[in-house]
């Protein structure tokens, strides 16, 4: 069978089940591991806090390209998607490990621009590069890895596995905006000024929800993810983790205005499927949904509800409560 | 400028000073950093131990090709290249992230012969496999992060910057067998059998020094460096990084008996430069040396001493103390 026809999440599955095949719980690191394969980040119990690590592999071509992107831009948006899963954690970020292969042809002032993009986010959450690699490649790839941690020996963790029946589902921020900024640079689409500015800031300089993850956890939210696929498929991520159905209440979906604006009947979707929003997706109890909206200046939005059912369903409903099919779904890789 | 005109190591100093630049020593990150950029892995100190984290991006068709090596000794190597980063320090590895990028018409049964291959090894030092990440590319990429630790909160690492004039510069096992396994398995040379399978081994196969590291630590042992690029490259980076000299007497270095047989004229040439042995070079004084010697039933040989001078120069001695020229460097990225 080839890799296309399996799947990217068919393939994950059947990886991680070999690794759990040869799980030795007499050995301290299979003890303090608690979380492996599947979530945004894995994480053990180091002796005084709970560790985070994430990694993230992007290329040329497949992942971005340089046509729209300045490599500077792409150095920010590398080093986002890879806070954004420790944001998803409700941890702290700390180290970053950087590897790059890239073509002999490459200028050295691109190489540094991307550094520069990449360390200007990092050094917003006092994170540090602190390793990495440089090697040849015919296109560009990159590798970033963070550590992070809870900060605490008690630490709780954000998992995708904690959603319970009759949570609500909440996201923060507005959604859409990455696609549809996306869409405005590829097709040059011209907006007004303050639309053009968001869209455009939207996709190329993401900013990834580690202080609002914080805020998750101390306000005592289990279950989350970020909105790195598109909401759909996400959600599908928690309720397939979870073991959890959810139905989400599309008029209540918070579009961005901009997108709402110039993408007339196209705003839902791409708020629903467009990915790379990388605002944070959550459920909760109403009291701990409304006391998250309390603690912080970002906006929080309600979008439905966990319901039981084990086969991880997502139901769209419209304002009269009708099911409506689903959008196109998320990006997964290998398929067509 | 072009990155080949500036060179692999160039482009290395470039962008850690970069990084440096905006080292805050204020923060805590920065304040439990012990080394960043620039040796086998970066290492910081943790309430209870040293951490060490080291990363490795593989591309097909630059660090290696399918044709004479199955996608299971694929999965072996990188996972060696990798835990052999972390012997380098004196470290035991504790956690692997593996990211794999691969093109959707591959065969899934590669995939998980690939996995296996990194298991297996891994499995050997009780590393445990907990994250990654798979996504589609042109051709297969594979970035493996391990993380490890010194296991005690005073633990000692070994670094490529503690090289002290007198020092006798020492390696484990035998060199060269990794270069002349991979010119027999290219050029289909046939040797007799117990040559053939030493040679595929080493080059298939290798087996990380890990174990030899932790008792370079325990007998005091502060410089050291895993042989991946050649002897003469490696040793040339604990020289600059140390700011002292090496003179290596050619005649004392522990070419691989079935090299010597086979490759004649050449075999010491592959033992300087041939790279991948995944040995250690480590400088320490003769009586640590002995005691190294003496604790281990590995073959631990001095090849040559430290002496001062900052230039990091590398001095070719033959039987007679005759200077000789250097052979051919090791490998370097982007270089013609």
């Amino acid at each position: 069978m080839k890799v296309s026809e399996l799947g990217e999440f068919g393939l994950i599955d059947l990886l991680s089940g070999m690794v759990s095949d040869v799980r030795d719980s007499e050995k301290e690191v299979w003890r303090r591991l608690i979380l492996g394969i599947g979530d945004d980040a894995a994480a053990w119990q180091a002796n005084d806090s709970v560790q985070l690590v994430t990694a993230d592999l992007l290329i040329e071509g497949i992942h971005f390209t340089l046509d729209i992107t300045s490599w500077e831009e792409l150095g920010w948006r590398a080093m986002a998607a890879n806070l954004s899963d420790i944001a998803a954690m409700g941890g702290l970020p700390g180290y970053a490990l950087v590897s790059l292969a890239l073509p002999g042809h490459t200028e050295v002032e691109d190489v540094t621009a991307l550094y520069r993009g990449m360390i200007g986010l990092a050094q917003q959450f006092g994170t540090a590069i602190i390793g990495g690699d440089v090697s040849g490649a015919p296109q560009l790839v990159i590798n970033i890895t963070i550590l992070g941690g809870t900060g605490s020996r008690e630490g709780n963790i954000l998992t995708r596995s904690s959603a319970g029946v009759g949570d609500k589902i909440a996201v923060t921020g507005y959604l859409g905006a990455s696609a549809a900024g996306l869409e405005m640079l590829k097709e040059h689409l011209a907006f007004d000024s303050e639309s053009a500015s968001a869209l455009k800031e939207a996709f190329l300089k993401p900013y990834p929800r580690v202080h609002e993850g914080r805020i998750l956890i101390e306000q005592g939210v289990k279950a989350a993810i970020d909105i790195s696929d598109g909401l759909i498929s996400d959600l599908g991520h928690i309720c397939q983790m979870s073991k959890v159905s959810a139905r989400v209440e599309i008029e209540r979906v918070p579009v961005h205005p901009a997108v709402k604006t110039h993408f007339g009947d196209r705003a839902v979707n791409m708020a629903l499927a467009g990915g790379e929003d990388y605002e944070l997706l959550f459920t909760a109890s109403d009291d701990t949904v409304n006391r998250v909206k309390a603690a912080t200046s970002c906006p929080v939005t309600v979008i439905g509800e966990i319901v039981p059912d084990e086969t991880g369903e997502i139901v769209l409903l419209d304002a009269e409560g009708n099911r409506i099919s689903l959008p196109e779904k998320g990006w997964e890789h290998f398929s067509k």
